[in-house]
C-alpha cells in the first residue's frame, strides 16, 4: 500500500519532469525567438511545483513507510532500489532551504546571461562576480546537504550518486600520467595522419541522412524518438517511448556531425531501453547515473563508430550518400578518425586528449569548491593547467576558461561524469567482446543487435536499481579500472601513428 | 496585496496551461508515434494539478478579498474583469465534484478512441454507449454547475461566458430562414461557377510558401509564432509571444490550405495582440470567449481573404509562387472562392452553407442535453435534419453524425461559438469599413495594418475585460445582429451567381 502510494506520488513528479523536458527540447529546437521570457517563467513554475512535491509531507510519509518495509530487503532488489533513489532525491531536496534554492535559481539565470556576455567579449571579469556568487551559494548548498562533510562529494553526489572525490583522484592521476606522454609521443613521432578523407564539402542535409541511417542501423527506434537540429547537441528522454536527440554540423569536417549523432544515439538507446511497464515513472525507471549515461554515448560514438568493423559496414552507405566525397578505403579513413592533437576546446577534442580536458576541470573545480583557488585567480590557473598538461596556452578567455557553460549553471561536480562514462565505456566494451566474441566481425556485417542486446540486459533494463559503481561490478565483474580505456587508446594511437 | 496574491496564483495556473499547450502542440506536430500513452499521462497529471490549484483555499481566499475590493468598481475596469474571470473559473471548478471530473476525463479518453473506431467503420453503434455515458456525465455536470437551471446554458457558459440558449435561438432561426432559400435559389438559378482556377495541381510546399507569405503580410509575427503541418489545423497561444498555427493541404484544391492558413492566422493575430506586460498571465490577459476568437479567424479568412481587394494584391504573389497554375484574373478567381454548394462535411463547407451545418448541431445537441432526443435516435435525427435543411442525406455515419470529434470529448455547447464568431466577424468588418473608409482599396495596396490596428484596439488589447456580448457592443455600438452577415452573404452570392 505504502509502496503504491510512493509510486503514485513519484509518477506525478516524473510527469512534471517529462513536461519540463518537452519544454526544454522545444526551446532548443522549435520555439520562436520571442518565446524565451515566457518559457523561462513556465519552466520555473514547473520546477517550483516539482520541488514542492518532493518535499511534501505526504511523500515523506509514504517513503518512511517504505523504508521500514525495505529494511532487510536484498541490495539490488526492486524495493530497495525504489527506496534508495526516492530517499536520495527527497533528502537532498529537503536539506536545501527554499531561500537558497530560490537564490540559486536566480543566480543561474543571471549567471547564464553574464557568462554568455563575457564569453562573447572574451572577458572573464564580466562573469567573475556572478561566478563568485554562484560558487558561494553552491558551497552553502553543499554544507546544507552534508554538514561538516566533504563539500565536493556533496555536489558530486547529485550527478553520480555514491561517487567520492577520493576515488576519482587516482583515476584522473593515472589518465594524466599515461595520456600526457602519449600525446607528447604523437607530437614527436614525425608521422602525420592524412585527414583529407573527412575534410571537404559535406552538405548538411546529406550529413543528416547519413546520421539518421547510422542511428537507425545501431538500433535507435525512430517511432519512439526524433532527431532535430539545435545549437548544441543533446539527448533528452521525455519518456522511454519518446526520446529526442539533436545534431549540429560542420560542412567542412565530416567528423563532428557523425560522432555527435552516434554519441546522442548512444544516450538515446539507453533511454529507449530503460525499464517500461510498472517501473516506468518509478524511481528506478531512470538512468543509474550521469556517468553510466555517458558510458553508453561514448561506447557507440567511439568503440563502435570509430572501429574498423563499423567502417567496413558503413563505407558503402557513405559512398552512396556522399557521391561527391573523395573515394577512399576503410584503411584510409580510419586513421583520420583517430587523430591526436592537443586543442583548446573540450567538445572538439579527440579521444586521447578529451579526458585531459576533463582532468583540468576536475582539478580546478575541486580547488574552487574547497576554497583553495580564489575565483579571481581562475583564468590564470586555467591557462597554466592547459600549458602544463596539453602544452598549449589559450590565447583568450573565450577559448579558455569561458568555453563551458557548466559553472554558470552551478554545475560543480558534473565534469568528472564525462570521464567516468568514458572509462566505463571501455570496460563494458572489453567485457562484451570477451562474452560475445569478435564484435568487429559483427559490425562489419551490419550486426549491432548483439552488442545492443547485451547492453540492454546488463545496463539499460536495470534502470537505477544499482549505484553506478555497483552496476559496473555486476556487468563487468570488476570495479572501474582506467586500464581498459588506456590500452584501447594506446592501441589505436599506435596504429594510427605507426608508433 | 490580495490582488497581487491572486495574480501570482493565477500566473502559475496559466503557466501550467502553457505547458499543456506546448505538449498538445507537440503531440499533434512532432511527437513520435509511440509517445502517445506517456503523453496522455503527463497531460492528465498537469490537468489534475491545475484543477487542484483552481479549487485551492488559498486562491479562494485571495479571490474573496478581491471580490470585496471590486464591489463598486466600474464594469469593464481591470479589477472587475480580473475578478469576474477568476471567479467564473474557480466557481465552475469547485462545483464539479472531483469524482465527476475524473469520470469525465476517463470517458473522454475512452470516447475519443471509440469515436475514431466507429468513424473508421462508419458504424454509430460502436460509439453509442460511450456517447450515452458522456452525455449522462455532462448533464450531471450541468446540474452541478447550475442546480435547477438550464443545463444547456450551464455547458454553453463554459465556452461563451454569459451566452444563453434563448438568445441563440432567434439568431439561428433567422440564419435558417434566410440562408436555406438562398441555397435553394443558387441551385435553381441555372448559373454554374467555373471552379477551375482553384482546382488542379498545387504542390504542398508551394501552398505552404503562399500561406506563409499571406500570413506574414496580414501581420502574423513569425518571430513570435510558427506554422507547422498537422492532421487538423489549429492555433494555440502558448503565450502572446509564442503562438503556433498548423496547416493541412489538398494538392488538387487550392482553397483548403489557403483559407485554413488565413483562418488560423486570424486566431494567431488575436493571440499575438492579447495584453502583455502586467496583464500577461492574468485572468483578463486571455481571449474574451471562443466566439470572439472565432470572429477573428473568420474575419481574416472570409471578409479579408475572399475579397476583391485582397486578390488584387495577392494575384502577383500567386502567379510567382505557382508558375504552373492556370492564368486567370481576379474577376475569374473571385467567384470560384464564393461557390455555394450543399455538402456533408462542416469543415469543408462554403461560407453560406457553413452556418446551416452549425445550426443543425445546435438543434440536435440541445435536444440531447434536454433529454428530448435519445442517443439511439441521433443518427436518424441527423440525417433528417441534413435532408430538411441542406437537401442532402448522408449516405453513411462517417460522413454524417460521426464527422465531428466534439461530442466524444464532451463538448456540448461548443458548436454555437462557430456561428457566433461568424456573425461577429461580419458585424466587426462593417463597423471597421464605416470607420476606416474603403478597406478594399487598402487591401489592394497590400495594406492590412489599418484593419489590424483597429482590431488590436477594439478587440485584441481588451483581452477578457468584457464578456463577448459587451465587447461587441463596445466595438460596434450595437448588440449582435445577424443582418450584417446575411447581407454580406447575399451580396457575394448575388455577384458570384449573377442572381
Amino acid at each position: 500500500m505504502s509502496e503504491q502510494r510512493l509510486l503514485e506520488l513519484w509518477g506525478e513528479i516524473r510527469d512534471l519532469q517529462s513536461a519540463a523536458y518537452v519544454l526544454e527540447w522545444d526551446q532548443e529546437t522549435k520555439m520562436p525567438a520571442h518565446g524565451q521570457p515566457g518559457r523561462g517563467q513556465v519552466l520555473s513554475t514547473l520546477a517550483g511545483i516539482k520541488h514542492q512535491r518532493l518535499i511534501a509531507p505526504e511523500l515523506r510519509d509514504a517513503l518512511d513507510a517504505c523504508i521500514e518495509k525495505a529494511e532487510g530487503a536484498e541490495k539490488g532488489s526492486v524495493l530497495a532500489g525504489q527506496v534508495r533513489i526516492a530517499r536520495h532525491s527527497v533528502e537532498r531536496a529537503v536539506k536545501v532551504p527554499e531561500r537558497l534554492t530560490r537564490e540559486i535559481a536566480e543566480a543561474t539565470s543571471a549567471g547564464a546571461v553574464a557568462w554568455a556576455k563575457a564569453r562573447k567579449a572574451s572577458d572573464f571579469s564580466l562573469f567573475q562576480p556572478d561566478l563568485e556568487r554562484m560558487l558561494g551559494l553552491q558551497r552553502e548548498r553543499a554544507a546544507a546537504i552534508s554538514p561538516g562533510g566533504n563539500p565536493y562529494d556533496a555536489l558530486l553526489d547529485g550527478f553520480e550518486p555514491g561517487a567520492l572525490e577520493a576515488e576519482l583522484e587516482p583515476l584522473f592521476k593515472s589518465l594524466r600520467e599515461e595520456l600526457s606522454p602519449l600525446v607528447h609521443e604523437v607530437a614527436e613521432c614525425g608521422h602525420t595522419v592524412d585527414e583529407s578523407p573527412v575534410l571537404g564539402n559535406f552538405p548538411a542535409a546529406l550529413q543528416l541522412e547519413f546520421g539518421r541511417r547510422v542511428a537507425a542501423a545501431v538500433g535507435f527506434d525512430f517511432d519512439a524518438g526524433r532527431l532535430d537540429r539545435s545549437a548544441h547537441p543533446f539527448c533528452i528522454g521525455i519518456g522511454h517511448r519518446d526520446v529526442r536527440m539533436t545534431w549540429r554540423f560542420d560542412e567542412t569536417d565530416f567528423r563532428h556531425c557523425f560522432s555527435g549523432v552516434l554519441h546522442e544515439a548512444g544516450h538515446g538507446l539507453y533511454e529507449q531501453g530503460l525499464p517500461g511497464g510498472d517501473l516506468y515513472r518509478s524511481p528506478i525507471g531512470e538512468a543509474a547515473s550521469l556517468g553510466i549515461h555517458e558510458s553508453q554515448s561514448r561506447l557507440w560514438e567511439n568503440q563502435v563508430g570509430l572501429s574498423h568493423g563499423f567502417w567496413t559496414w558503413a563505407m558503402p552507405h557513405f559512398r552512396e550518400i556522399f557521391p561527391d566525397a573523395k573515394r577512399f578505403s576503410v584503411e584510409e579513413i580510419w586513421p583520420a578518425l583517430h587523430t591526436v592533437k592537443p586543442s583548446l576546446i573540450r567538445t572538439e577534442a579527440d579521444e586521447v586528449t578529451y579526458n585531459l580536458h576533463v582532468a583540468i576541470r576536475f582539478e580546478i573545480e575541486r580547488a574552487l569548491v574547497h576554497g583553495d583557488l580564489p575565483v579571481a585567480d581562475l583564468p590564470g590557473a586555467w591557462d597554466d593547467a592547459y600549458e602544463e598538461i596539453l602544452g598549449i596556452r589559450p590565447p583568450n578567455h573565450a577559448e579558455g576558461v569561458l568555453q563551458d557553460v557548466h559553472w554558470s549553471h552551478g554545475l560543480f561536480g558534473y565534469f568528472p561524469t564525462y570521464t567516468l562514462g568514458t572509462l566505463t565505456s571501455a570496460q563494458l566494451f572489453t567485457t562484451a567482446q570477451k562474452e560475445l566474441g569478435d564484435l568487429e566481425v559483427a559490425f562489419a556485417a551490419g550486426e549491432f543487435s548483439g552488442l545492443l542486446d547485451w547492453l540492454r540486459t546488463k545496463i539499460h533494463s536495470r534502470g537505477a536499481c544499482h549505484l553506478g559503481n555497483d552496476l559496473i561490478v555486476e556487468a563487468t565483474g570488476a570495479p572501474l579500472d582506467a586500464e581498459h580505456l588506456l590500452s584501447y587508446l594506446r592501441e589505436n594511437t599506435r596504429q594510427a601513428y605507426r608508433l
